[in-house]
C-alpha cells in the first residue's frame, strides 16, 4: 500500500484528493493536515465522507509528512515550495497540485505570481504531470507539478494539432468557460450563488495566470513561440470546464478527425468523440476523462476544438492521482473508474 | 454472476441503473430494452458511459428477459404489470421500479392510477421494497416493489417514532423538496430549465400519489389508520429529496436522539446525524444513502425530523440493487459504496 | 419630491432600494452613505445602475442625513439604533430596514440578537411596517420597523385565519423556503455558488431570530400566546421566499377561501389566487406582491397555505417604499408597479 | 395611443412583448392571438400578469388584427409571411421577431430555414430593425425584420470595428453563448432543468441560423465577404447572452477604446464599459441594453470584444417596441427605461 498525505486537505482540490484516495484500492491515507482545521475530524468538514473517513486534520507535522510514500499538496500558491525540499531530502514523492513548480522560468513564475520562489533549483526537476505529454518521465519522477485546470483542458485540445505543426501556432485562442469550484473554497462576493447563479462573464481577459503555463507547454511541444489569446469566463455550474479552441489550419485537407483518434488511441482518458459532436460538461463531471470533439464550420480553414474535463478531477486531483499511479508503478486506472452521474 | 435485464433503460431512472450495475462486481448486465431506442448503443444516448457499456438497446424480447436471473422495470406505471406474471412463472425474479405493484389494495391503486391492474392478484405477494423495514421478506421475494422517492425519505424518517408510538399519528406533516429529476426524462414545459430554474413551488397539494404509499406503510408499521398531510415541492436542482417532517410527541421527555440511532445502528444506509445537525441534499447525491437530524424546536413538543436522500439512488436505482443483493444473497452493498460528489 | 437617504447602500437590501427609488415618481434621492466604500460611485458598485444613478457613496454624515425627509437603513442589525434618535430629533423619518426596532421587548431583543439596545426608549414608538395590518398608524409614524422577509411572508399567509380565530394557534407550522440573497450580500462559504448551488438544507432549525417577531405580531392579532414551529430552509436560488402553512381548523366547515379574498380585497399587494392554485416564487420576482394559495388536503382539518414573495421587495425595500408612500401621504402604489420577468 | 396585437404571444417572446407593452405609456394592447389558447386569460397562463393584463388570447383574426396600428409576430419562423401581406395592405404596420424577413437572399432563407418562402417579395422591403444601423429607414418602414438574439449581441459587438475597417473581416470569430430561454418555450428534453443544468455545452457548431443574418450584416456594413466562424453554446441560465468576439487588428496602433465610445455615443441602449471591465449578463438583465468592454491581451493584435444583452429585450422583445417607438415617431426609449433586477 502506497502511505498518502494531503498537505491542505480543506479546499475543494484536497476533498476531492480525500473522495479519491479513502477508495483507491493500493492507497492508504495516512497523513491528513490543515492548519486552520487541525484536530477536527475529516468528516465533521465533509458530512458526505461520515463513513468513508476516520481522520483528523493535523498539523502540517515535518515527522508525519517524511513517513509517507508520497504527499500531495492542495495548498494555495507558495506554501509547497517551502515544505518540498525537506520531503524530498527525506525521501518522499510529492505532487504540487498548486502552481508552485509549474512554470521553469523562475522570473516568469515570480512576476505571475507576485512573490519570491522558496527554492528556484527544483523548478528544472519538476516534471509537468500530463501523463499525455510526460508520462515516462512522470514514472520516474521525486516531483510533479500537477497542470492547472485550465491548462489541461486546452493543452489536450491543441495537442495533436500543434504537435503535427498543422495550425498557426501565433494565432490560437482559447475561449475557455470554467465553473465556480475552480475558484476554490474561498469566500468571495462575486463567488456567491447570489451573484454568479444565473449570470456569466468573462475575468481576467487581460491575463490568468494559467496563460504562461500553456503556452510554456505549446512552447515546448512545437519548438517555437507561441501566440495564445486566452479568455476565461465563469459558469454558474459548480464543476466543470469548457474549452473552445480556435485555430488555423495550414493544410485544410487533412483529416484531424483521425489524427486525433490516432493520437489519443491509447490515453485512457482522453475520449475524442466521433464526427459531429458536441461534449457537454456533464458527461465528464466526477471522472478524470477529457472528451474532445471537432468541428471545420462551413469547411473553411479555421478548426474549433471542444474539450470538455471536470476541473477537479482531470484539472487537479484525478490527473494528480493519476500521475501518483505513474510514480509508483500501479495500475494508471487504479481509484480512477468512476462513470460520471447522469443527469 | 447475477444476469440482470432493464426493460425501460432511456430515463433517468433507467441510466443510474446502468451506472450501478456496470460497476457492480456480482452483475453481468445482459440485457436492456427500450421499444424507442431499440438498436441505438447506450453509449450513444448516454454519452457519460461511453468506454463502460458495450450494450445496444434491444426490443423488450420475451425469451431475452426470461433468460435473466433478475429484470428490473425502470418503465411508466403500467408497463410491469403486462409482463410481470410470464417472467415469474419463467422463474425470473423482478424488481419493479414503477408503482405497479406498491398499493395492496387494488382500488385504492386503480383510483390513484387512473387504470384497471393488469394482474391483482400478485398484490400479495409483492413485497414493498425497503430493506429497513422488510429486509427477510425481501431475501426470499420474487416480486419486489421497489419504493417511491417520496415514501423512502417519508418512512425512513418518521419509521422510529411511529414504530414506538411516540407520536400522535393522526396528525403528521411531510414537507417534502425535490429535484426535478424526479419527474423522469419527460419533455414538459413546467420542467424546462426556463420554468423551473430561480424558482420555487409546491405542487399536487391536494393529492399526491405517494400519499397512500407512505399512509399504508406507516398504518402497517402503527397498527391504525394514519393521518398524513404531504405537500411536495419542486426543487430548482437536479437530483436530491429533503423531507420536513413535523409531529406532536406524546411524550416530551422521551430520548429521540437515541431512538434514531438505535433502530438504525444496524443499517448501512440511514445515517442519523449527530444531534443539532441540518443534512444537506449533496451530502448524499450520488449515494444510497438516507441521512436524517432531528429538532426539538424551543423544547416544543413538535419534533421536526429533516431526512434527505439521493431520489434517484436511495430513492429509486440504489434502493432497486439493495433489493437485489438481498434477493441473491450477495453483500448487501455490494456496488453502492459510492461517495457523495462535493462540491 | 421626498428628499430620501440611504444608510448602507452597498447590500442587496440597499441596492434594491435603489433600484426602486431612483424610479419612484415622487423621491430625490439625496444621499447614500457607506463607510466602506466612500467616495466610490453608485454605478460602479452596482453595473446595472450605469446611467440611472449619479450619487457616489458619502460618509453617513449627521448633517446630510439630517436634510432628508426620510431616512432608509439599510444595514446590519445593531446600526441603526445608534444614529435613529438624533434623525427623529430633526424631524427626519426613518424606516429601518433591519431587526433593530421590530420587537417591543427589549429583553427579548437582546437575547435574540446578542447586544444591548442603544435606545429601547423608541421600541414602544416604533411602528412594525406590514401595511395590512398597520396601514393607519403607518401613516402617523415617525419610526417604521420595516418587517423582515420570513415575518412578512408567514403573517400575511397565516393572518386571516388568525385573525378570525379559526385555527388552533398553539400548533401553526411554519416551513419555509429563502433564496440565497436573504443571507445578504456577505462573503460566507455556505452560500457560495459551489456550496449552495444543487443543494437544499434546512438551517437554524432550534431558532431563527424571526420567530419571535412572527409570534409577537400574531400573538398582537389573536390577543392570545402563540406556539409556532418555524424551519426555514435555504433555497438554490437568488430570489424568492415560499412559505408553505400548516394549521388546524377549528371549524373544518369554514370557507377559508372566501375569507381570504375578503380579507385582502382591497390589499393592492396580496394576491389571493384561485382554489387548486400553486403560486411561484418567480410570479412575484421584482414585484411587491404577496400571493397566497389554499389547500385543504383530502379535506382534513389541516389547511395548508402556500404564501410567495420576493424577499428583497415585499420583503425588505419594496415594502419600505410602500410603507414611505404612506408616511408621506402619496399613492401607496408609487414606484412599485413592476412585473415579474417572466421567465 | 399606438394600438398594438400580437400574433403568438404564449412563448417567452410574446411574453416580454406583453410585459414592455402592458406598461407602455403610449400603447393601447388591443390584440393578442394564439390559435392554441384561444378563449384562455392571459393571467392565467402569465400568472405574473394577474392585474396588468385584462386581455384574453383569441383567434389570429384577420379583422382583429386589420384594426390594429401595428401587428407584431411573436411566431415560430413561417407564419408571420402568411399574413403579413395582408396587414401591410390593410395599413398595418408589421414587426416580425421571427426570421421571416431577415434574410434578403431568398435561396439562402430557403436553404437555412428549409421551407418555400411565403412572399419574396417583400424581402426587399423589409427594413432589418437594428437602430443603431438602420435607425432613419426603421422610421420609415412597413416592415420591420426584428434581429436576432444572437445577431444583435455579435453585429454590435464587431460593428464599430467593421465599419472602419480595422479587422480583418475574413477571420471573424464569435465564441457566443445564450440562456436556455432563447430556445423559445418549448418542452424539448435538451432544456429541462435536469439536463441543460449544471452543464455547459456547444451547440450547432457547423451552422446556425444566425450565421448568414450576422454574415449579411456586416458584409452591408464593409463593403465586402465577411469570413465568420460562429459557435453558439448553451449556458445553464434562464436568460442572458454573452458573446465574447475575436478579430485581428489591421493597425495595432489604434484607440479602439475612443472608437466605440464616440460610435455609441448617442446610443441610448449600447453602453461601452470603461477600459478594463467585464460586462456580465445580469447588468442587463430585464433591460433593453447592450454592454460592450474592449481588451487587447498581452498587447497583442488581437482585440477582444465582449459583448452582453439580454436576449429577449434587446435580442428580441425590447428591440422590436424600441422599433416600434422608431415607427410611429414616439420616443425611443418609451417603455424601455427598466433597471435591471440586482441580484
Amino acid at each position: 500500500m502506497i502511505k498518502a498525505g494531503i498537505v491542505g486537505g480543506t479546499g475543494y482540490t484536497g476533498a476531492e484528493l480525500l473522495r479519491l484516495l479513502v477508495r483507491h484500492p493500493q492507497v492508504e491515507l495516512t497523513a491528513i493536515t490543515s492548519r486552520g482545521k487541525s484536530g477536527k475530524a475529516v468528516a465533521d468538514l465533509f458530512p458526505g465522507l461520515r463513513g468513508h473517513c476516520d481522520l483528523a486534520f493535523g498539523e502540517p507535522d515535518a515527522d508525519t509528512l517524511a513517513a509517507c510514500d508520497v504527499v500531495f499538496f492542495a495548498t494555495p500558491n507558495g506554501t509547497a515550495m517551502t515544505l518540498v525540499p525537506a520531503l524530498l531530502d527525506a525521501g518522499v514523492k510529492v505532487i504540487d497540485l498548486a502552481a508552485d513548480f509549474r512554470l521553469r522560468d523562475v522570473d516568469q513564475w515570480q512576476q505571475w505570481y507576485g512573490m519570491p520562489h522558496a527554492c528556484p533549483q527544483l523548478l528544472d526537476e519538476a516534471v509537468y504531470g500530463l501523463p499525455e505529454i510526460n508520462r515516462e518521465t512522470i514514472r520516474n519522477a521525486r516531483l510533479v507539478a500537477n497542470p492547472g485546470c485550465y491548462p489541461t483542458a486546452v493543452i489536450l485540445g491543441f495537442l495533436p494539432l500543434v504537435e503535427k505543426g498543422l495550425v498557426d501556432s501565433t494565432r490560437l485562442i482559447a475561449d475557455v468557460k470554467s465553473g465556480a469550484s475552480g475558484a476554490g473554497r474561498k469566500a468571495a462576493v462575486g463567488l456567491l450563488l447570489a451573484e454568479a447563479g444565473e449570470n456569466f462573464k468573462a475575468y481576467a481577459a487581460p491575463g490568468h495566470r494559467h496563460l504562461p503555463e500553456i503556452r510554456q507547454t505549446l512552447q515546448a511541444v512545437v519548438g517555437m513561440p507561441v501566440g495564445l489569446t486566452f479568455v476565461p469566463h465563469l459558469l454558474p455550474t459548480i464543476r466543470g470546464i469548457h474549452a473552445t479552441l480556435y485555430a488555423v489550419l495550414d493544410d485544410a485537407d487533412g483529416d484531424v478527425q483521425s489524427l486525433y483518434e490516432d493520437r489519443y488511441v491509447d490515453e485512457a482518458y482522453v475520449d475524442v468523440l466521433p464526427p459531429g459532436s458536441h461534449p457537454d460538461t456533464r458527461s465528464v463531471r466526477g471522472t478524470n476523462l477529457c472528451r474532445i470533439a471537432l468541428h471545420r464550420p462551413q469547411g473553411r480553414d479555421t478548426i474549433v476544438v471542444l474539450s470538455v474535463i471536470d476541473n477537479l478531477v482531470k484539472g487537479a486531483a484525478g490527473q494528480a492521482v493519476q500521475n501518483m499511479n505513474l510514480m509508483f508503478g500501479v495500475e494508471e486506472a487504479a481509484g480512477l473508474d468512476a462513470i460520471a452521474l447522469f443527469p
